[in-house]
C-alpha cells in the first residue's frame, strides 16, 4: 500500500510500484490521501528541504520534512484495508535510529496504534487483532541495506530522495539521500543511487 | 471537518455547512477521503443498509453500518489539521450508549487515539499534546436532543438518516432514523426532521 499524499517525492510511488513488481506481490494498491490541504511540511508545502546537514543536526530535532500525523493517517487506512481484507498484519518501514527526529517512528507511537487496533476495530474487539510490525525500526541503515542484499533487494529500483529533480535524479544532500549514502558507504555495498539532474 | 467519504448519505455534508454557518464557525472544511476503494460496509458499498430493527437488535452486535476504521481516519486527519493550526483540542460526537454496537465509538478506542495524540505527533512529544473530547459519549439520544434545544440548535437543519431519498428526505427506518425519532419522542421535543421521498 503506497499513498498519493501531494509529497514532492512523489516519484517514490512509481518506484514502488516497480519494486512490487520485482518481487511479485499480489496487490499494490496506491490511495490518494487529500494531505497538501494540511500543509505543515517541506515534503507536501512550499517549505525548503533542508540540505547537507550533519548527522548531530539531523537528530537533533523533529524535521520540517515531518509530515503532521502522517503516518497515523497512513496506519489508520492500512487497518481499514485489513480489516476488509482479513488480513492478520500490517509492516511499515519505520526506522527510529537514523532519523529520530520524527515522532510517529518510533515504538511508543507503534505500540499507541497498536492499542487503536485492538480497540477500535470489528476485528480488534472481536479477538483477531490486526497486528503491527516494523521489522526495520531498530536497524541502522547499514543493517537494513546488508539485509536488503541478503534479501536480494535490487536497490536500483528503490527511491530515498525527498527533493528530487523533475528526471526523478536524487540530490544527494537532503537528511533521506545523506543516510542512504552512509548507509551504502558502511555496508561496504556499491550505491546505485542515480543521482543529479 | 466533515468527511466525503463515498458515503450513501453524503447529504449529511450539506446538513453540516447549514449548521456551521448557522453558528458561525470561523472555518468548516471538507475533506475527501478515498473510503469507497476500501468497502466493507453499508454505508460506503452495495450491501443494503437494515431497516426497522428493534432496539434488542440495534445493540446486538458491530452493524454492517460499521465502516472499517472509519473514525480512526477521521481523527488522524483531524490530528494533522489541529497540529497545523496548533489547536489544543478536536471534539468528536461519538455515542455509545444508543449505538453500542461500533468499536470505534467508545471510551477505551478514544483513550487509545489519546495517547496516539501524545506518541506520535511534534504537538504531543513537545508537551502540548491535543486534547480529543467526545462530550455526547455518555448520553443518551433523548438528553442529546434536551442538550440542543438548551443550546438553540435548530434540528431542521441536521441530519442523520443512512440512507436518504435522492431528494434527501429521511427513510425513518433505518438504525439512525429509529434512534433519532426515539430521541425526540422521549425528550418530548416536536422532531422537525423530513421523512419519505
Amino acid at each position: 500500500m503506497s499513498f498519493r499524499y501531494g509529497q514532492r517525492h512523489a516519484v517514490e510511488l512509481a518506484a514502488a510500484a516497480h519494486v512490487a513488481a520485482a518481487i511479485g506481490v499480489a496487490s499494490h494498491r496506491i490511495v490518494d490521501l487529500d494531505l497538501g490541504a494540511v500543509g505543515g511540511s517541506a515534503l507536501t508545502a512550499d517549505i525548503a528541504v533542508p540540505k547537507a546537514r550533519s548527522s548531530a543536526e539531523i537528530g537533533a530535532e523533529i524535521p520540517v520534512t515531518y509530515v503532521p500525523a502522517r503516518n497515523t493517517i497512513f496506519l489508520a487506512y492500512a487497518l481499514a484495508v485489513a480489516e476488509v481484507l482479513d488480513a492478520g498484519e500490517i509492516v511499515i518501514g519505520v526506522n527510529v535510529l537514523d532519523s529520530s527526529g520524527y515522532p510517529d517512528c518510533g515504538p511508543e507511537f507503534l505500540a499507541a496504534m497498536r492499542e487503536v487496533a485492538r480497540l477500535g476495530t470489528r476485528a480488534g474487539v472481536q479477538g483477531r487483532a490486526i497486528a503491527i510490525s516494523a521489522p526495520l525500526i531498530n536497524l541502522g541503515k547499514a543493517d537494513i541495506i546488508r539485509e536488503g542484499v541478503r534479501l536480494g533487494v535490487d536497490y536500483s529500483l528503490t527511491h530515498s530522495c525527498y527533493d528530487p529533480a523533475p528526471s526523478g535524479g536524487a540530490c544527494a544532500t537532503c537528511d533521506a539521500c545523506l543516510l542512504r549514502k552512509r548507509g551504502f558507504a558502511d555496508a561496504m555495498v556499491p550505491d546505485p543511487t542515480r543521482y543529479g539532474r
